[in-house]
């Protein structure tokens, strides 16, 4: 491996930050946008395609990976890196997250979970030290600690429940990390749900602990963007300023701008890719539902500024009839138009905190989308 | 328009034929495979890919397009050259085919065909000129005939029927030809099923009407390869030598070498692409199915030698993966493997005829092919 894990702050305003990750496979510039390679692909796209919208890193899901093609399998062709082609940094959760939203018959303990494949009803077993071993066999550059995500709303005895034992894992996984290749990162995961004593309880005890990197996790659950912002501003003043913090499953343009304002500084999120494919594009005009009439017979690109060829190259007439007859080219256009999108704001993001000017940039930016789509010919 | 449609012919080698077409968008080296891009997008790729992969030329639908997005809607738009974002050459079919094969309540007279739309039950009715003027609007290079595909086995007077009303119809469709904008071209259908008096009868008489290009139409609709070679064998000597033969809707590559050898020029099919999203790869070693097991494990790429790179870059376990998840970025590489490969055959065939050593290069294709797939390690 090329480097080790680094984290070093460029500059700042007000509370958001600009700062570079070092990782064995590159570096990446924050605040970052991660792409959901869920299962080993951004779905729809080839790896230069992701590159050329601007991602520096992905996220690979921990929970499909071992169900599919499985983490041995992977390791013995040469990791993740090599098995999809990207040979940037990649991220890889806990497998903790799908196994609650996705995996059949769950049966928590503090040893860890056992549940049921929904592709084939095998079971396993996630524990701790397996979320680390699997991880570790991917080669991902950054590890997440297993953790209980609790959904909202819940009560409070259920949170306080998922407060400790996600500690608890949190301190088995960081033995099991402890023994890997060096250069690797292990980020805690803060928990607490809506309840602020219950997350700072959670954000102070990782910070005890010590870890690469932090992330708050259990948001972007159902919650309001209220409630979100109100836990970042709980939680990010109380993790060290010299490790990363990464708001984990966020979110829209918006919700990536006002946590950036509130100092986190990597995000992950599905939408630009799943709306993508259901033919909804993200513009600088704000959220564009391409296949809306209006569109039917409209000659202008989505935005003919934008550095994405599938933005520029292509009528919204034509998108919308890709969209219409259900078309491969539809979702992977919009998925390319959407990705660009995310990249482009936050290097936009970056700019503007570099240059000290980021409340102007977050006002202006508001103002565009609120003005709306470019009114037609 | 910058050029005229002309064809010459660069070389030949026994009744194998090497060619140019020129069209108003550029030229087509024959002979030349014919992705399909039925609904004004070949599946999965972007115009670019499928540019990359060496196609001179696509086919469109225009039976598709009539129904959605509409020809008068392309033609406002600027042609289905721009709607699309294909710059180089296109070739409508007439839409008869897809009418006979999946429209609903077709009702044929000598008028023409009146059916109903598969989208929505629309009625519809496409007359020769109607035909015509419809691939006028969406701008294609090459416009064909519309003609009646009578799907084998037949009886003799169903074929027979099916001849005397394609005749009817040519000579209806030169005449709504003759007015369209120069440049473009106008080819002949060659009906006639399995009967070869038939066959004879129907080209002799498109030879004496005078087209600018000849096309045999009603095989690939179930018939043996044997009787398919067989009409090839029976037409080609009747049609003229200074233009160009389109061999509609085949085929598997032998099919392909097979029939240029036997002096067609022109070819389109779904195979390549269609086989692609359902998991299989044309390649030298023979067609893989990806979908198989004993690719799970295997690093290597599909052909390393290839000039594509879906083929060179990815591993077969990754592939292999792909598919079994259902994932786009399967479908899309395939469908780039499976292009290239058609294009590369025919690059390959052009060089051979034009050195006179086709023969040769057929059997060492067979023996190629022959041999399957290079062991496991």
């Amino acid at each position: 491996m090329a480097r080790a894990f680094s984290f070093s702050l460029v500059g700042s305003d007000g509370q958001a930050r600009v700062g570079e990750i070092e990782t064995p496979h590159g570096r990446v510039r924050t605040p970052a946008f991660m792409p959901v390679g869920t299962q080993a692909t951004v779905k729809g796209l080839a790896p230069e395609q992701v590159s050329a919208a601007g991602a520096d890193i992905v996220l690979a899901n921990t929970y499909h990976l071992m169900l599919r093609p499985g983490p041995e399998r992977i390791a013995a062709l040469g990791g993740l890196h090599k098995f999809m082609n990207w040979p940037h940094a990649i991220l890889t959760d806990s497998g903790g997250f799908q196994v609650m939203s996705l995996a059949g018959l769950r049966k928590i303990a503090d040893e860890g979970v056992t549940f049921r494949s929904h592709l084939d009803g095998t079971m396993y077993e996630l524990t701790p030290e397996r979320a680390i071993e699997i991880q570790l066999l991917l080669g991902a550059d950054i590890v997440m600690q297993l953790d209980e995500c609790v959904k909202l709303p819940a009560t409070r005895a259920e949170i306080e429940r998922g407060v400790r034992l996600s500690l608890a894992w949190a301190e088995r996984c960081k033995g099991a990390f402890a023994h890997s290749q060096p250069g690797r990162a292990l980020f805690g995961i803060v928990q607490g749900g809506d309840e602020p004593a219950l997350r700072r309880v959670s954000a102070q005890t990782l910070v005890e602990m010590g870890f690469d990197g932090y992330a708050i996790g259990g948001l972007a659950v159902g919650e309001s963007q209220d409630v979100m912002l109100r836990v970042i501003e709980e939680v990010a003043p109380i993790l060290p300023a010299d490790r990363p913090r990464y708001l984990m499953g966020v979110g829209t343009p918006e919700d990536l701008v006002e946590s950036v304002a509130r100092g986190m500084d990597m995000f992950d999120c599905v939408l630009p890719t799943r709306n993508g494919r259901h033919g909804l594009a993200f513009t600088r005009f704000g959220a564009l539902n391409l296949k809306n009439a209006r569109h039917a017979d409209d000659p202008r690109p989505l935005d003919e500024a934008s550095v994405c060829p599938a933005a520029r190259d292509y009528s919204r007439a034509y998108l919308h009839h890709l969209v219409k007859a259900n078309e491969m080219l539809g979702a992977v256009l919009l998925t390319a138009v959407n990705l660009s999108y995310y990249q482009q704001l936050m290097a936009d993001m970056r700019a503007a905190i570099g240059q000290g000017r980021f409340g102007d940039f977050r006002q202006q930016l508001k103002e565009s989308w609120a003005r709306g789509d470019i009114p037609p010919p």
